[in-house]
C-alpha cells in the first residue's frame, strides 16, 4: 500500500467479475478506494436493500449502478420489456443509494450482440436513434422523481451495430438536452471515446451543461479480443492518452469518483487483490495527476452558461 | 449477365487481392463494370504506364488510387519518407490516369498495425493529427500541380491507434478545408463511416464544398475477423443501411464511379468471375436504386454556396 489518497477511485463491479458483492467491497475498502459502481448481477444476487448494506457498512460509497438501457425495440412487446426492466432499474440504483444509473441503449432492433445480422435485423440507424429519444422520454421522469438520473454512455463505433447506437458524447448530449441535467446525464468511458476528435469540446459541453455522470477509465489495448468487448486493458497499458483526457474532465469541473471497469478475460483470472492492487497503483500514475483542474479552469466553468455549482 | 447498367460500378483490386491487374481489369470490364479502383501494388507490378494502357484499353476508367498517406510521423526522417512516398504516389496517380488519389493518414507514431503500443509510441492524439495538418500543408501544392486530388479517407474509430486518427467525415473536411476542393477532399466509404450520427450533414457539407472524391460500399459484419481490417462483408451481408447512405451520397451531388473495396478471407479465396458477379448483383440490389438524387435534391444542391456543377 502506497498510502496514496484514492478517496476518489471507485472498483466496478465488472473488473473483479468473478468476486461476489463483499468480496469486491471489502478488497476496495481494504486497498482504500472510495467508492464501488456496481453491476445489477452483483446487486440482485444479495438484493438491493443488502447490497445498500454491504457498501455502507465498508464505508463506501456507490459511484453509480449499471446498467439500464437496450431499449431499441421496435414492437409493443419489445418496447414494454425493456420500460418494465429500466423502470426496475431505477428502484435499484435508488436503494443502492446512487443517484448515477448507466445507460447502455443497445443495437440495432433485432441485431443479437456480436452476431451476424438476422432477417429481422432492421438496420435504419436514424429510426433506431429516434426510438431512444421517445423511450428516454417516457423513462426520464420516472428516473427522476426517484432521484436517480439516467446517465447515458456513448459506446465507442465497433459496437454500434449490436451494443448501442449512440456512438459520440456530442449526440449523447444531444440526446439529453430535452431533459433536466438532474434526469439525464452523460457517461465518460476513455475506451469508447478517446478516438473521438470533438471529445474535448464534449466533454466541456457535458460540463457546462451539468451533465457528467460519470467518468470511467480503462485502456484500448490491441490486438482486438475476439470478443471486442473483453478488450479493455489496464490504464496505461495501451493507447488512450489519460493525461488529456484526465484534464478535460476536471476542466469540465468533475469532482466525482472515477470508475475503473475492465472487461478482460486476463485481468478476470488474476486474484482479486493483485486487480485491485494494480487498478490502484495505474490510477496513481496515470490518472491522479491530472485530477486537478488546470489554473483558471474553474473560472472558465463558471463564466460558462448552465453549469452547476 | 443481367444487362443492368454497371457504368458506375468500379471493381476495387483489394476485392480480388490474388488477382494481378490485367485478371483483375479483364474481370471487370467483361461484367460490364465501368471502372477499377487501382491499389498501388497491382499498379507498381507492371509499372504505372503500363498499367494505364491495360485499363484504357479495356475501355475502364480508373476511379481512384489506393492509397497514400501514413504521415504521421514525428521524426524528421519519418517526415522525409512520408513525403517522398507520398510524391511517388501522386505521380503515379496521374500516370494511371485518376484524379483521386485516397489518403489513409495513418495511426498514433510509433505504433504498429494491429499490435500493442511500444515504448516509442506517442498517445498524444491532438498532436498527431496537427502533424496531418502540417503534411496536407506540404503535399497539396504538389498535388494539385498534377492534376491529382488528396482524397482524405475517415477510417473508422477502430483503426485510430495504428491507421488512421482521421476518425469522422466532418473531421477529414475539417482538415480539408483550408484547401482547394480540387486539391483536398474526403472519401466516404460505408465501412468507415455508417454510424456516425452526424454522417447526413458530413456528406451534405461534403457536397457542397465540392470535395467528395469517391465513394466507396462494403458491409460491416460481425462478429469482427481476428484482424478487424478483414471483417468487410459484401454489401448486403451485415448491418449498413445502404439505401440511406446511398440516397445522402446522390443528394449531394455525387455522379461518379461506386468502388466496391472489400478486405475479407474468404472473398478473397472465392473465384475472381464468382467475386465481380456477386459484387455485381448486390450493387444492383441494394446500392444502385438509389443512385438517383431526391426530387428537389439538386434544387437544394445548387441553392448551396460552394456547390460544384
Amino acid at each position: 500500500m502506497s498510502g496514496a489518497d484514492l478517496s476518489r477511485l471507485s472498483l466496478n463491479t465488472a473488473t473483479v467479475k468473478h468476486a461476489d458483492l463483499r468480496t469486491a467491497v471489502d478488497a476496495a475498502a481494504s486497498a482504500g478506494y472510495g467508492a464501488v459502481g456496481l453491476w445489477r448481477d452483483r446487486v440482485q444476487e444479495v438484493g438491493a436493500e443488502r447490497a445498500a448494506r454491504i457498501v455502507a457498512e465498508a464505508g463506501l460509497r456507490v459511484s453509480s449502478l449499471c446498467r439500464g438501457g437496450f431499449l431499441t425495440a421496435a414492437d409493443d412487446a419489445g418496447v414494454e420489456a425493456a420500460l418494465d426492466d429500466n423502470r426496475r432499474a431505477i428502484d435499484e440504483a435508488a436503494t443502492v443509494g446512487t443517484r448515477e444509473l448507466v445507460f447502455v441503449v443497445g443495437g440495432l432492433s433485432g441485431s443479437s450482440p456480436g452476431g451476424p445480422p438476422g432477417a429481422a435485423t432492421d438496420r435504419d440507424l436514424v429510426a433506431t436513434r429516434s426510438r431512444v429519444a421517445d423511450r428516454l422520454a417516457e423513462l426520464a421522469p420516472f428516473a427522476e422523481a426517484r432521484g436517480v438520473r439516467i446517465a447515458l454512455e456513448p459506446l465507442h463505433p465497433v459496437f454500434a451495430a449490436d451494443r448501442a447506437v449512440i456512438s459520440t458524447l456530442a449526440q449523447a448530449l444531444d440526446l439529453a438536452a430535452p431533459f433536466a441535467p438532474g434526469a439525464v446525464g452523460v457517461v465518460v468511458d476513455t475506451y469508447h471515446v478517446w478516438w473521438d476528435p470533438e471529445l474535448r469540446a464534449g466533454v466541456a459541453r457535458a460540463g457546462r451543461e451539468g451533465r457528467l455522470a460519470c467518468y470511467q477509465v480503462c485502456d484500448w489495448i490491441l490486438p482486438l479480443a475476439s470478443d471486442a468487448l473483453l478488450s479493455r486493458g489496464h490504464v496505461g497499458d495501451g493507447y488512450v492518452d489519460f493525461a488529456a483526457v484526465t484534464t478535460w474532465v476536471a476542466d469540465a469541473g468533475y469532482r466525482g469518483d472515477v470508475e475503473v471497469e475492465i472487461f478482460n478475460e486476463t485481468v478476470w483470472d488474476a486474484p482479486v487483490a493483485a486487480t485491485v492492487a494494480t487498478v490502484a497503483e495505474r490510477w496513481e500514475r496515470h490518472v491522479a495527476p491530472h485530477l486537478a483542474p488546470s489554473p483558471g479552469a474553474g473560472m472558465r466553468l463558471l463564466d460558462a452558461p448552465g453549469e452547476r455549482p
